[in-house]
C-alpha cells in the first residue's frame, strides 16, 4: 500500500515483542508525534548501535573506552561485583547502596542456547584479578540452573586466586513478598540461611 | 552510566507500551543486531515520518498525493467503504474481498476524547460524493458507542445526497466464535439480520 509504511513495519517488527499489528501502533503513533521529536528518536537508535563502547576494563556498556564507574576514582576498587547483563548493574546501581565496581559476563553459561564459557567475558576477569588489589568478589548471578552453573564454574576459577574472598548475594523472602507465595526452595534457603536478630 | 544508552531508552520509552524496561530490552537487542540492520531500522522510522503523504482523495497513507488504492483504475470507483483508520483499510485489503475504493476518517467522534466531527475527514468524503460516480457508501466503523454515534452522524449528513446507497457492514458471530461467549446485543442483532440458507 505505501513503501514507506510497510518498511517502518517491517522494520520494527524485528525488535523482540513487537509484531506487525504492534509495529503498526508504533509507526501511526509516530506520525502523531513531531517531526523532529521522530528524527530524535532514530538519531539516538542509530548513534547507540555505532558509538557504544563496551568497557574494555569491566565488560559495561560505555560511551568511551572506560565506563564512568570504572574510571571513577571514589569508588571501591577492593571489590568486584559479577553480574550477567548491564540491566543488572543499573539494577543495582539504582539502589545507591554498592560503591564497588562491576564485572558483566555479557551472559550466562547455558548449554541448551550454545553458551558455553569462552562465550563470556570470564577470562578478562581474571586478567583484572592477576592485576591485584581486588580482594572480594561478588557473585550476583540470577538463581536459575543456569545461574547457579556459572556461579559454580566461576567458583572453581576463581578459587585459584589466592587472596580473594568470594561471596554470593544472599537468597531468601524478598521485602514485600508474602511466604506463601514464596517457593520451597526459597523458603528453604531463607530457614537455612536464618541470621541473629539485630 | 551512558548517555548514548540513556538518550535510546528515553527516546524508545516514548512509545505507546514502551516503559522505560522494555525500552532497555529493545536497546540491548539493537546491540546484537548488524550495525546495518540497525541503521535500516533508524532510517525507515525517519523516512517514514518526514516522506508519508496523507491521500489527498482518501485519507489513506501514501507514498504519494494519492495513494495506490486510489490511483488503481482497476477499482470500482462506485462504492466507498468508510473507516476509521489506517490499519482498517489494511484489514480489508487482506481480505482479498473488496475491490471499491476507501475513506479514511482518521478518528471516530467521542465527545470524552474531546474529538468532534471537524476533526474528522468528512467534508472530504461529502466533496468526493458530489463530484459524482459513487452509488454506494459502506460504513465500516467500530461498534462501540463512539463508532455508533458516527455512523449515525455520517448517515445524517450523507442523506443529504441524493442517489446514494448507504449500507454497513453486517454484524453477527464472528465465524469460529462460540454462541455462549458472544455478548446479548451480538447474538440479538445476530438473530434479528438472520437470513435465509442458501
Amino acid at each position: 500500500m505505501s513503501r514507506l509504511l510497510d518498511d517502518v513495519v517491517g522494520e520494527l517488527s524485528r525488535l523482540p515483542g513487537v509484531g506487525r499489528r504492534t509495529a503498526l501502533r508504533l509507526a501511526m503513533h509516530m506520525l502523531r508525534m513531531e517531526v523532529q521529536d521522530v528524527e530524535l528518536m532514530a538519531g539516538a537508535i542509530s548513534r547507540f548501535r555505532r558509538e557504544i563502547h563496551y568497557c574494555s576494563h569491566c565488560n559495561n556498556l560505555s560511551d568511551r573506552d572506560i565506563c564512568d564507574i570504572c574510571a571513577d576514582e571514589t569508588r571501591d576498587r577492593t571489590i568486584v561485583c559479577v553480574v550477567e547483563q548491564v540491566k543488572d548493574v543499573i539494577s543495582i546501581e539504582n539502589t545507591r547502596q554498592y560503591r564497588g565496581l562491576y564485572h558483566v559476563l555479557g551472559g550466562i553459561i547455558s548449554p541448551m542456547q550454545g553458551i558455553g564459557p569462552s562465550d563470556l567475558k570470564i577470562d578478562l576477569l581474571l586478567d583484572n584479578i592477576a592485576q591485584g588489589g581486588i580482594k572480594e568478589v561478588i557473585l550476583a548471578l540470577s538463581t536459575s540452573v543456569e545461574g547457579e552453573t556459572t556461579s559454580f564454574y566461576l567458583s572453581r576459577r576463581l578459587s585459584e586466586c589466592t587472596g580473594i574472598r568470594l561471596t554470593s548475594i544472599a537468597r531468601g523472602i524478598g521485602f514485600g513478598d508474602e511466604l506463601d507465595y514464596a517457593d520451597e526452595l526459597t523458603i528453604a534457603h531463607a530457614l537455612h540461611n536464618r541470621r541473629p536478630l539485630e
